[in-house]
């Protein structure tokens, strides 16, 4: 069993609730994304319906200037903001990735979720946020580790695929399997209405994941 | 799309139905396997049942002497025997290949279902039957190809596994998807349990497909 470790905050006022002393718990969430932001949207919403558990949405990140994740800051009224990547394709450059370090250590996070952030996550990052740092695979790991999942997933004729919630390690797409939720693939189906299929899936899953985190996690 | 060709027969009589002239067509099967012969059975009480469409069970082989398999040739009234594999561990020889190719060739079946056949299968018997056979697999290909799949997908940690019904070619565990069947992990279940789970997805699989490609077949 995977050890879950995530920091957490406690509000200076311990509310009372029918004469039993409640600690508040609070787990920062920092989300990065390189896209749409549909994953970070969704937790945004759940959070905003209380069904994130003790997780709050404290930032959310992308190393993509003009993507669409961005504003949902607005939306949401939750810090979000590009934060340059540096010269790498798919990594973070070495002062780039300095910065990102800083910048999500800033928020005290308890778990930081990498919600189709584009770049791989190297050994000083993940050190920095160790056994707090989650991703969302859209594929049945350890099947179509990778880029482009879903196409591949269709293109090799697999009539079950899905989504994984996962610790990352430095092993790209291999550390623990948090949760996962299976897809069919109906005949006929195509790219697009499996990609539907999966993202619904991932909506689902990735906010029961953290809310699950956020109650197991124990104050430090 | 994976063309189906199976060869079928036609009773010699058709059967008249409401005025409506209708050809009575076979799919003979032939069933391989090594072991206790769970989805043998399986299929023999299907086809008991009338759930296995134009599929007929028409002979039962195993590699191994004393393998429970051959049982079941006694309790269901279908031929099962035991055919030598010759002297190699995890194929045929290829004296034995022959055999095993003109036993089942004079079956003149339509499909050939390897259900938990311990050895693996090349190129001259692929070809004597090409597009005819068939394997049940206990994960969800492409995920744990090979030996021990269930107990190396409950040690990487899954929490969805599963079983395929493929194809069989000469890339092991790597032919054309026809079917699968997902089964959820939970928390505490034992090795024994997952096992169980998904006997249980293939007990309801493979009758399903080999009812589906028995009506999906053509005559030639």
């Amino acid at each position: 069993m995977h050890m879950v470790r995530i920091r957490t905050k406690r509000t200076l006022f311990p509310r009372t609730a029918g004469g039993i002393d409640v600690r508040v718990r609070v787990v920062n969430v920092v989300i990065l994304g390189s896209g749409r932001g549909g994953n970070a949207r969704r937790l945004l919403e759940a959070q905003r319906d209380g069904e994130l558990g003790a997780a709050r949405i404290v930032g959310v990140y992308s190393d993509r200037p003009d993507a669409p994740i961005l504003k949902l800051g607005d939306t949401f009224d939750v810090p979000a903001r590009f934060l340059d990547p540096g010269g790498y394709r798919t990594k973070l450059g070495g002062d780039a990735e300095r910065v990102y370090i800083e910048t999500i250590e800033s928020h005290r996070p308890g778990l930081v979720v990498l919600a189709g952030f584009m770049r791989v996550i190297k050994a000083p990052f993940i050190r920095a946020f160790e056994d707090r740092i989650i991703n969302l695979h859209p594929s049945l790991l350890p099947s179509f580790k990778g880029l482009e999942a879903i196409r591949r997933a269709c293109e090799y004729g697999v009539k079950i695929t899905g989504c994984t919630v996962h610790y990352v390690t430095e092993d790209v797409d291999g550390g623990p399997i948090i949760d996962q939720e299976a897809v069919r693939i109906e005949d006929g189906d195509t790219l697009d209405d499996v990609e539907e299929k999966v993202h619904a899936a991932e909506h689902r899953l990735l906010p029961d994941v953290i809310a699950r985190l956020s109650r197991e996690s124990s104050p430090r």
